[in-house]
């Protein structure tokens, strides 16, 4: 894939886009909850949501505001899920998007919705109301920092990134924000993310492009293996750039659609390093598979099994727990034809098992932040990729108490 | 289901078996790690064993053995699970089954073997062997207890159960043993459990009624989620009671099949019980599903969810984390349908929420060392239960630095 020059800034980096963040004292005083994202004018719009059969109601509203593929404005709240509350959930959900669509004189259709935190609780919509009518005041085009804190819960810290790139040889920008950073999963978790861009392409186009892009970034991280009721990834183009329209059919679709891809497997990165408690960035890579079925089979037992996530947290490099992981993942392997590596480090190679110097050099690979796990099964030739991070003390301490 | 009454000893309790538990140092020195079952005769004989597709060497041997459905021994090793070690852990393995008959004088085709412990190692077959010849002589009716010593890996205690009932008017038992303690997930994890009884029954129908008390038992089990290489459930039957043949046409059927599941479910209890870093044992329990299927889904996904298990572990009544583990489930799911409680306290019902002193009553049930959760989908007419623990700091602790 190719590189791309990477430019500060986040869903505000693109030309035609506002944002911001403000305390609306939804979960806890002192800390912005609500933030807003608004487009110039109405312009292109595409998302995906989360697979899990209980939706949130601002799911269910954003699904059906989606399909226009046409929005202006995303408000979001963290603090607070909306989720499993009900008729009147979804009626707050609705309300989030008229009060957004008053404060800003535009159509309540073109506004989207996302919120992220506990279940189960009732909004305190005052709150909520008078937080969207003060973000829509506060909209400026510095405001991507502030907006990108604003959608955090347990994140430790905010994940922006932009690209630049050209299109038609017209500067396009690419940016985006997201938060995780638990109930991280492939088919994406408690996870919101929102990219932005210059570029002029239509609302069909774009969500091609993003479910292409979604497909090898969010839909291959995984923290713990549960995946939320909330999980959004909204993309905005403003057209700013003055492109010719871009489409599958444009010369330039493979450098668009490679920077989106970035954009999103940058934001994915992030989100992993931040993953509740997580010590280490791992790229699970698993190649000579029987199918493709198999591979990403094989890549995610191994990145979602907790005996292999603590060996990863305790630098122990522990094949076993891999290969065992790789046989009840469904995968068609024999383990006297399989090799398992860490980083340079080759651990195990069809029945021939590691010395202790060996292991010693491996463990010394694991102790860095990041570092790739490759299981080639000489099945086939297919491979995949999965994104993760290891299994620490503080994803307990995080977990164990987090609604009381 | 039936109760029976319960009586002490484990593998030795039925008549016609002896045990024993010997040191042979095969990793650490001063604990016992290997033991023996043995017959006094050959008796009839039933096993199951992993569904990972990597299988250890002693599976492999085992598996071909049992086909016979006779045996007379059972020889087990702890510290090191003779998997993924080629040719020579085959070789190994059969070695373990002809010592032990060179031994005791009998045919190898009587004896199967288990062995627990690290992955890629290659046995130390002269302590081995050395063990194994001094378990021979070691037999005896009071050995059951080092027999469940020796078996023991992280487990922190010995698992051992027996039960009386009548057949026929004549007094039978069946007694077993278990080790248990990470890697437990229904389809077996490195689990190894041993029952004897003294019930006259054929090999074909004591598989049958095995892999019947096997479903609801140890496949029923999840600690986190991981399934071991070398999982195996080994029964033998002495027929020392003298009743009649069992077999699914005897009037008493019933009363052995719910006597064996008992048995087996007892064990599946303390094996999770003493779960890795495990403080709560949770009978996780769907009804109303809209299959047999999803049931089983639904209450694997909540005992599988470690944002579920840390919260078991807090005792925090995080009824949303569940209903998104359902939702994630692949199960059929309308939460506004839907009931989910917590011992006797219901915390959502169809869309209403716990209020905070329910949410109160809640946590203080969950601060029991056994709790059940009950979720009720109102879809269909199916049911299903699953027995976890809790996911706690010591996990990540035991988990975090074993084979170094």
């Amino acid at each position: 894939m190719r590189d791309f020059v990477q430019i500060t800034g986040g869903v505000t980096a693109a030309r035609g886009f506002r944002a911001c963040g403000v305390e609306a004292g939804i979960k806890y005083a002192g800390r912005r909850d609500v933030a807003m994202i608004a487009a110039d004018a109405p312009c292109a719009l595409a998302a995906m949501f989360t697979s899990n059969a209980v939706k949130a109601a601002p799911v269910r509203v954003s699904l059906e505001r989606e399909r226009s593929g046409l929005g202006q404005v995303v408000v979001i709240n963290s603090g607070n899920a909306n989720a499993c509350t009900g008729e009147e959930g979804l009626f707050n959900a609705y309300a989030m998007t008229r009060i957004a669509a008053a404060a800003l004189a535009i159509d309540e259709s073109l506004v989207t919705v996302c919120s992220t935190g506990v279940i189960g609780v009732e909004l305190p919509m005052e709150r909520v109301a008078e937080g969207i009518e003060r973000a829509a005041a506060a909209l400026s085009r510095e405001g991507g920092q502030d907006a990108a804190r604003a959608i955090m819960t347990t994140d430790t810290v905010d994940k922006q990134c932009a690209v630049s790139l050209e299109i038609d040889g017209r500067s396009v920008v690419i940016g985006g924000m997201a938060k995780g950073s638990g109930m991280i999963e492939p088919n994406m978790a408690t996870m919101l993310a929102f990219v932005t861009t210059d570029a002029n392409i239509d609302g069909a186009s774009l969500k091609y492009a993003l479910r292409e892009a979604v497909s090898v970034s969010f839909n291959r991280l995984v923290v713990d293996g549960d995946q939320s009721t909330n999980d959004t990834v909204i993309a905005l183009a403003s057209a700013a750039a003055g492109n010719a329209p871009l489409s599958p059919a444009h010369r330039d679709w493979p450098v668009f659609l490679d920077a989106l891809k970035s954009v999103c497997m940058e934001l994915g990165r992030q989100i992993v390093m931040d993953g509740e408690g997580a010590t280490r960035f791992v790229r699970v890579r698993v190649t000579g598979a029987l199918s493709a079925e198999d591979a990403q089979a094989a890549a995610r037992a191994i990145a979602r099994s907790p005996l292999v996530k603590t060996a990863f947290y305790g630098a122990d490099p522990n094949w076993g727990r891999i290969i065992a992981a790789v046989g009840y993942s469904g995968a068609a392997v024999d383990e006297t034809r399989a090799r398992i590596s860490i980083g340079r480090t080759t651990l195990y190679d069809s029945g021939r098992v590691a010395d202790r110097e060996t292991l010693a050099a491996a463990a010394d690979e694991m102790r860095a932040r990041t570092f790739d796990v490759a299981v080639h099964l000489a099945m086939g030739e297919f491979s995949d990729t999965i994104y993760t991070c290891d299994l620490s003390h503080d994803y307990i301490t995080i977990n164990a108490d987090y609604t009381t």
